[in-house]
């Protein structure tokens, strides 16, 4: 970077003026943007619906190998593919966050960037936020805000029995982005003369630091006349979510391993590390592909879209949440997700 | 504290549920709350008003002299405290924090109580949030949802010339009880054996660490047909505040000395401290008052209410921001308001 200019040249206003400076307002919705105390929103009848997020550096990212753009692209995607979780439209973002002086205005120029630019995909509005100084590292406060037609959201706790489980995409790459990126920054840390070898590998490494969230498939659903019984977004790893899903449905499930969508480049990362695929794909966590369930009579609908996977159907409580190996084995499904505490 | 119960024996879902077992809903507006990817909100007809805040230990708080339940209610009102400066009423909130494992489950506990009192006196739900661990020091994000009739926010731009500006409650007490609790935890350091002199300070002890939102204020409005033809809340000082007020509405002001509301309590603190009182009302943050101002039509109304004072009134852009003291002098008012940047 050529220029640094100090934060504290800015102070607070300067500041947000200076990041907000080129933010048109897409949405008839925003009816106050920045600059109030708060902003002001019409769903014009429509429910709202807000999730929130917190993102703090060395727990959920490591700016050694996380470029502060798709940082922020990445900080936005991931509030909004909670709101896509409930069936609803993104419609507003707000953004805070908290930094050490070691980063210029030039630094937070690049984030806001990538903010914007998920923004202007997404066709969302930044309205509001918090800027401040922290004790140590970069801390990210992002809220969703979204709307949907009264009664419409799709929650997790409304699956029934005999319900199709599906998943968007493909699961896992998220993951061995980390594991290969990590890898990578040890190497770094040992010998500086030697430079990463991500040949080949843009694939896992996007899904890590540049996720998508899946609206095309909220899209889908519209199109196709398509409600999910039970919905949520995969971000601490299948197995994670489908016992949320299970638990608070009071349901067991069967999820079969050859169904599992795992991408070739995903499947040849982790046999270059060792692992297993299919555990990746089951504990890896960061995917923000969708996990739903639909009736059986959807499942004709379900099938024009290449982008959804039928991996097992919800059961009865009392058969437990069940995994079926392509040995023709059954184990228990275990939440081995992410712990931020841990 | 007797028990220290790990965070990382609950987990983050754990530690969720745990926080939030014992909250009742108490809006109609709150169709889904925690638990699920997102939360819903039907505010029928009313439009949403959203606003968040960022409040770091070491920057914003020290819990050297900050009870954890002070600061959880704290948290609630700075973030209410911001709803109502929109003449709105708050609905819900969404609360994440990260922490160090120096934090416990108990001293969460605390923090949560406070959260919850304030959510009770002021019938606010706590709809959604995100735990996170911290490198280093408690960082705590609020978002507040609040709701308005259509078009019936009141804005910071929309002053116009001659409206009078007024204030609630008084000013300047959060500046010195900040300062006192400083003074005594200076002492404390230099020598533990001192027990804090607080005797009398009560009331700018608890302007600082337990400040209460103005709903009085926006009650009285609606009770009496005022509608403030511009409004802000006061978190940096009124010098700063009158600054944006009279920029953003695109006007100038002349503000009196002998006109701003000091409680006698925080006068005889000033002294004490050798300040002037008026420098501390003017400069001093974190009061939570709100400033707004009036058509001259609707003098008679305000004086009904003690607790609102008349300090000024707006003036054209050409004559300045100005300050006319006691003594008969006139001073350009410059905002010396806080920058957690510097």
């Amino acid at each position: 970077m050529e220029n640094r200019t100090e934060i504290s040249s800015l102070g607070e206003f300067g500041l947000i003026e200076h990041l907000t400076r080129n933010f048109e307002i897409k949405n008839a919705s925003t009816v106050v943007s920045v600059g109030d105390d708060a902003a002001v929103i019409d769903h014009f009848g429509k429910q709202t619906v807000i999730t929130t997020d917190l993102l703090v550096e060395g727990i959920h990212f490591d700016l050694m190998y996380t470029p502060l753009k798709h940082l922020g692209y990445k900080t936005v995607v991931v509030n909004i593919s909670d709101i896509y979780a409930m069936n609803a439209q993104p419609t507003q973002i707000t953004i805070s966050i908290a930094m050490s002086n070691r980063f210029s205005v030039e630094s937070l120029d690049e984030f806001y960037e990538g903010i914007f630019a998920a923004c202007e995909k997404y066709n969302v509005d930044l309205v509001g936020g918090d800027t401040s100084a922290s004790q140590k590292g970069f801390v990210i406060s992002c809220t969703a805000i979204g709307e949907v037609a009264p009664n419409k959201f799709v929650k997790r706790s409304t699956a029934n029995e005999g319900d199709l489980i599906c998943v968007s995409g493909d699961l896992g790459g998220a993951f061995l982005g980390l594991t290969l990126l990590e890898r990578e920054k040890n190497i770094f840390l040992e010998n500086p003369q030697v430079q990463p070898d991500l040949e080949n590998e843009d694939y896992i490494v996007g899904k890590l630091l540049k996720p998508e969230a899946r609206r095309d498939i909220i899209d889908f659903f519209e199109t196709n006349g398509i409600t999910p019984t039970a919905m949520m977004d995969v971000s601490d790893g299948i197995s994670s979510e489908v016992l949320h899903l299970c638990k608070q449905s009071n349901l067991g499930c069967r999820i079969y391993e050859d169904k599992l969508p795992i991408a070739d480049q995903t499947r040849q990362a982790a046999f270059k590390f060792g692992l297993d695929p299919t555990v990746c794909a089951l504990n890896g966590g960061e995917d923000y592909e969708l996990i739903f369930t639909i009736k059986q009579d959807d499942y004709e609908k379900i099938v024009l879209s290449e982008e959804i996977s039928v991996i097992g159907y919800m059961a009865p409580m009392e058969g437990g949440t069940k995994f079926l190996s392509k040995g023709g084995n059954t184990f228990d499904i275990t939440a081995q997700g992410w712990n931020a505490f841990k």
